[in-house]
């Protein structure tokens, strides 16, 4: 490459991450006007690689004739991408743009739901035949006009019913005999996936064998597209995104942080603030309840706050360890007997743990302040105390550890997403729980004395 | 392929299958009897796809010349990571098993950190110099052992110092003419990866520009190795997988959660656990600080619950999404203001919402229920009372989401995980306060009346 070659490359390439940089802080308009303002080459590049809503704007903002150049310029299943994020109204204005075949492809991913291998993957492809010579093979392929085939590193070998019977990467072409049949050279020992496949099943499987790209097939074993490696960077990258979203306690948002919508972010986070809200103000009958054990012993009241704190943060780990193995496929609804046994244990020995601080805290506390009236801290009872706020700590820790690692399982059972078990929402069934726990332990402890 | 062939692969596969399904059930030994009674091909299908924890696992159980096929079945990449998931004592009987070029890598990788793209990168791939032709290149890759290249869907063009000048896919070889120069047909046009580029910042390259795969490059431009798309899938899971941990509140495990040791289990939890409660004890001094309001309007005791998870739940909402922001990339440190500004806003809406339902909650009781005696529930004073709970909420909104938001900025700033902000510590860090904050209002609002 000659040096000046080279330094009009690397201007451009600074210009465009530049424009990536600065790109959350424009409005619309002055996206669009930076983006016509790009070199065609660089717009292509930079173009390619926004999200599909960013995507949508920028056509929604172009004239008719570049808006149809853009649009064709993607392959279907980013076109797909794109649709879907396009406000429903302006939908069949967009399609209209596209020519014949594009369009059928295009309606065909549309049925598939956005989060399962279908909705994935891509149409485009090589294919051959079984009986062809690689020679034949490799001029066949030669003749598949490029731009309609995104990422062909295999070619893939079907009957005339289209069923998939085996693969060749162009390497294993390039290595064989020109004379050698595809059938002879080809793979047949696959692994595939079902096009109704969810995607985070898809991702395990990328996970665990390490391919580029695999088939897509549909019940009746015909091939339908491919779903390549980078495709599954994204999908991890999003399902771990809105994993982290419903256990910090906000239903997943539809764009990065900075761009969503203020009233987007508010509803998206008020939800589940007021169910939680809602849910919480039952620790204000459970304390009251206790009024009269409050009234006679209120050095209690003070214990309050900490007590049910730890049983939200022991509550917070079992959980988000509990979704993340869900997710990852670690863990199965069969398993939950086994988490139950490995995490009632957990909680009893991080309770205990916890227990002996509180209880220690009591004690040096006790022996090293006199409260107002030169009196010991904590009265005559202060190891009562001690042992029930010990009591109390190991009680709540094991509830909220087992509240936290149950509470997915009962949740996928049902139906819904595992991850909606978040932080808060253990915490806030953990701390209504807690102040009946503690304040049983009181009585048992502390009757005869001081309630 | 015929009936006969395919009915064994799919028996083969669902064997692979079950013991996939199994193998978090079976001990060490039950494992290595499983793996030694699989037939060769399935045998290392089913090496291939498993972690490099246990793969290492599996090679201490081994005889040595078996422990030795396996370890050199591995490419350099997936070997490094195994070597590092064996025990230190047990490393140098490893790598002594290997031959010398292999070895010799295997150091060249282990130089790197684990996390960052020169720990990732696979250094066996197809190297081509500018001035062959096509047909000189096509026979010179299929001279190198096919063995010792793992995905060579592209030959990197280099010079003699080894410098990157462009790329050709296997495709643009089929595609070209034969006496074509390489360096005609090739790509110069490059994205490329630094090799101490941490792992998190590749797996956005590769989201942001669907590559399959990108070259490493050292400080001096000369070319490392290459990563894989498929190692990015990996990578994006494990970082997910870490920071899902870290806002649960536990130190992340090395291990799958039923794997395990159960001792190591305790560990990462009981670290934070008791730095919380720790931290969580200064409730007890901030509410004995009260005792004197506390006697005198002994009705606030039964919000304190309701308001300090009010501060936790909106803080762990605000942490989350800027943690993951963050992670992603959507959000730089110079963006702190930015969010400071539109969380301070979302807490006082958010705020707002959940003060309006607590007034709304003190004045339906009140009117609602009678006490013991039969007076009005909350006395004289109930809407004084209402708005003390409202204006605390707000407060303790606000500072919690405040406090969630630039905890992970501080935290980076300082050089820690942004991720580290978990959940429970920012609830706990706005436990404390709120405390603070309830009093400070209701001394306010209540002043001169039951105060």
């Amino acid at each position: 490459m000659e040096q000046g070659v080279e330094d009009t490359l690397y201007e451009a390439r600074v210009a465009l991450d530049d424009l990536r940089d600065a790109w959350s802080l424009l409005d619309p308009e002055e996206r669009i006007e930076a983006f016509q303002s790009l070199k065609t080459g660089e717009a292509e590049e930079f173009f390619l690689g926004l999200s599909s809503n960013d995507q949508a704007q920028i056509l929604a903002g172009l004239p008719q004739l570049q808006r149809q150049l853009w649009a064709r310029s993607l392959a279907p299943d980013d076109l797909a991408d794109l649709v879907q994020a396009t406000p429903d109204d302006q939908r069949g204005a967009l399609v209209t743009l596209l020519d014949e075949p594009t369009r059928r492809e295009l309606v065909a991913l549309l049925a598939y739901a956005e989060d399962e291998a279908g909705g994935l993957m891509n149409t485009r492809y090589g294919r051959l035949r079984p009986e062809m010579s690689v020679d034949e093979a490799i001029t066949y392929l030669r003749k598949q006009t490029p731009e309609r085939v995104e990422s062909i590193y295999y070619a893939y070998v079907l009957d005339q019913q289209s069923h998939l019977l085996g693969v060749v990467s162009f390497r294993q072409l390039i290595m064989a005999k020109g004379s050698a049949k595809v059938s002879e050279v080809m793979t047949t020992d696959l692994i595939t996936v079902p096009d109704e496949m969810d995607q985070e099943a898809v991702s395990r499987l990328f996970a665990q064998h390490s391919f580029l790209s695999l088939p897509v097939l549909d019940a009746q074993g015909r091939m339908k597209g491919v779903v390549t490696a980078d495709d599954i960077v994204d999908v991890v990258r999003e399902e771990a995104t809105e994993d982290i979203q419903k256990i910090g306690g906000t239903t997943a948002l539809e764009a990065p942080y900075l761009e969503v919508r203020f009233v987007d972010m508010i509803k998206a986070r008020a939800v589940w603030l007021v169910v939680l809200f809602i849910g919480s103000m039952l620790t204000i009958s459970a304390i009251r309840s206790f009024e009269g054990e409050l009234a006679r012993a209120s050095v209690l009241t003070a214990f309050i706050a900490m007590i049910i704190s730890s049983g939200g943060n022991c509550g917070s780990q079992a959980s988000t360890l509990v979704i993340r193995a869900m997710a990852l496929g670690e863990l199965k609804m069969r398993d939950w007997w086994r988490v139950f046994l490995r995490e009632a244990s957990a909680g009893l020995v991080l309770g205990g743990i916890l227990a002996l601080l509180g209880l220690l805290r009591v004690v040096v506390w006790h022996h090293t302040f006199a409260d107002d009236q030169g009196a010991p801290y904590y009265g005559d009872h202060y190891l009562l105390i001690g042992l029930t706020v010990a009591g109390a700590v190991v009680g709540v820790a094991l509830w909220g550890t087992l509240v936290g690692a149950l509470l997915p399982f009962a949740l996928k059972r049902l139906g819904f997403d595992p991850a909606s078990a978040s932080a808060p929402l253990v915490a806030t069934l953990s701390d209504v729980t807690g102040i009946l726990i503690f304040f049983t332990v009181a009585s048992t402890v502390l009757s005869g004395t001081l309630l």
